[in-house]
């Protein structure tokens, strides 16, 4: 029997959640982050190595499998679980944000959004419909409505037509993946009204009133400050029905996640974890390490000789600068797996705090380390 | 207590010959296959990942580690072993090689080979004295004289210079190594002679006369055919003594080490299993495979699904393809695993034949195996 979404909060402090949910492909704990398996791959990492980091769930990208390897193939050679052979649940995006972020030429009208693909310069359109009919080809455990998403900052006006866009596709996509949604498959719908509260109290109104199975807070960490972020977060979440899960799309930075959980966040995605892996940063409890800077260069200790994770309390420091200036795979490979580790054993001390009432002094003694810095070079 | 290197003939079936070696870092099955670690890491694996493909041993080279983190920094932080996680034998080379293949500017006299580096275009020196010292502080099981190596084709002057030089510093390193030593090691000395059999033949007499602990047959694989270097492989071998391993430095194709096991080598060490799977490209039981090639986009079926190695049966051609294309980490590291793996099933397949004198049959078995080529497109 194929499991179907449900959400379970479990415990409440402050406004931090700790909460589960169960898809076709398996339970998720939250507050959770999902690492960006963009082309089908967490970048660097092998699915057993994305496991090994502690994740349960990872997002792919709708914008670029559909336009390569296609979504049909996909479907046709088993989904997208069997495809990248990875067993535990997915969360695709609907490629609104990445048509917003990766495409030159772009038309956006009532009926669809039409771009020029980064690959081979062709010409896609793509629909609220077409979006879920991907989604479900790549067989999701959770699907995200089309939704415009405009950069900040921008005029009130833009950001208002884009929001009461994104509601009418909203619909679209609901009725879309009410007809052709796959077994036990969510879908999310996407608040957005930029840095304009009234925008987003409405855009929460009629989205709660169309009963997703979850809400995500869209169309922010694209270019405002971290506070405007955190301030239409804390807003926001409260217009939302405690029963259902809520994920703030694309974010963020250690900081931000802990920021965004005290406002009621429950699921994140966000590609720094591997791409600052990919270029010598290291995410750590005594924060961001720069691998690249010669400091490292003949420093026998690990990144972090406490982690859970082997890979770093294993390696030294040295060899790290070492395979980051020689531009090694493996530097980016083992960098990624720190970051990430590091990442979802910052989500499970979360959880934990939350589950016994402790989640502010976990908050306050989490961002103390971080700015107590890195221990000295030796 | 630190074994001392030595190496025992277990078994021969006709030419070729099944051993083992000791060192400090343990035993190597021979005919054994060194996969390359260039600068501190073979290519896009972990130490796990290279062990998990049956590697017993790996190469580092003196070149890249000397300029880059630098012998004497590698040694303050452990040594090789302990800097890039590896606990197994590693053997180094001794740079000439790399001299002559990546180093513009370059000029040999009788006491040393000066080179401008690749990486900041600053003057290095490097004199078969100084090769040892550093091979010696990256803690090496196994080191390798100096050598002059020539490209062919080569005028026979040139290569009787080189071979007579190759052959005074071969006693330059032999005296450097026996007082810099570190208990246990072993030191090689390299046949030169380009095509010539008549120099090889007096490299290899003058060679044996010193008493190194093993020979490699160096100048080959360097533009010369595969006829030609067999050919000069099949004449040096019987002229090194049964007693010690032989190393065919720099070698090969499935096909080159097969051939070359039949003439009587026991070790090898090449980039072609990495570096091709950096380009799309699978080594089989039947044959090479471009996964860039789009009859694969559709294939629903792995690599091999009778390899030994988990990652040539899980993971679906088309997904192979997919990575490929989209130029992902992943792809590089798949297809490096899945051709390591491949190589070492091959030196297995090898040992176990001549163990039971069916040698000859194996050799030409697999030789079909790839002629049939690879399974049709689905």
């Amino acid at each position: 029997m194929i499991e179907q979404f449900s959400f379970r909060l479990m415990m409440t402090d402050g406004a931090a959640r700790r909460g589960e949910f169960a898809t076709p492909h398996g339970k998720v704990q939250t507050p959770a982050f999902m690492p960006v398996g963009t082309q089908g791959t967490v970048k660097g990492l092998s699915p057993e190595d994305v496991r090994g980091t502690g994740t349960e769930i990872v997002l792919g990208n709708t914008y670029h499998l559909m336009l390569r390897p296609g979504a049909e193939r996909v479907a046709a050679l088993g989904g997208l679980h069997t495809f990248m052979n990875w067993p535990l649940p997915i969360l695709t995006d609907s490629g609104g944000f990445q048509v917003m972020s990766l495409s030159e030429l772009r038309k956006v009208d009532e009926r669809a959004v039409t771009f020029r693909s980064h690959l081979d310069g062709a010409m896609v359109e793509l629909t609220p419909e077409r979006a879920i009919e991907i989604q479900m080809l790549l067989g999701a455990d959770i699907a995200m409505q089309l939704d415009e998403c405009l950069k900040l900052p921008a005029a009130r006006d833009d950001i208002a037509r884009a929001m009461q866009l994104s509601l009418r596709w909203a619909e679209r996509s609901k009725r879309a993946f009410e007809t052709k949604a796959r077994e036990g498959c969510a879908l999310f719908g996407i608040v957005q009204g930029g840095d304009d509260l009234t925008l987003r109290a409405e855009s929460a109104r009629e989205l709660t009133g169309m009963d997703f199975h979850g809400y995500a807070v869209g169309g922010l960490a694209v270019g405002e400050p971290q506070e405007v972020m955190l301030k239409i977060v804390a807003e926001t979440t409260p217009m939302l029905p405690d029963s259902h899960p809520r994920y703030l799309m694309g974010v963020g930075t250690p900081h931000d996640l802990i920021e965004a959980v005290a406002r009621g966040i429950d699921m994140f995605d966000c590609v720094l974890p591997t791409r600052n892996g990919r270029h010598g940063m290291a995410f750590t409890r005594r924060g961001a390490i720069n691998l690249a800077n010669a400091r490292h260069a003949n420093d026998a200790r690990p990144l972090d000789g406490e982690s859970e994770h082997p890979v770093a309390r294993t390696y030294s420091r040295a060899y790290l600068h070492h395979l980051t200036k020689a531009n090694e795979m493996l530097g980016a490979i083992l960098l990624s797996t720190i970051n990430l580790a590091y990442y979802q054993t910052l989500m499970a001390g979360m959880r934990e705090a939350i589950a016994v009432g402790r989640f502010a002094q976990f908050r306050e003694q989490t961002a103390a380390q971080w700015q107590r810095g890195d221990l000295p070079a030796l």
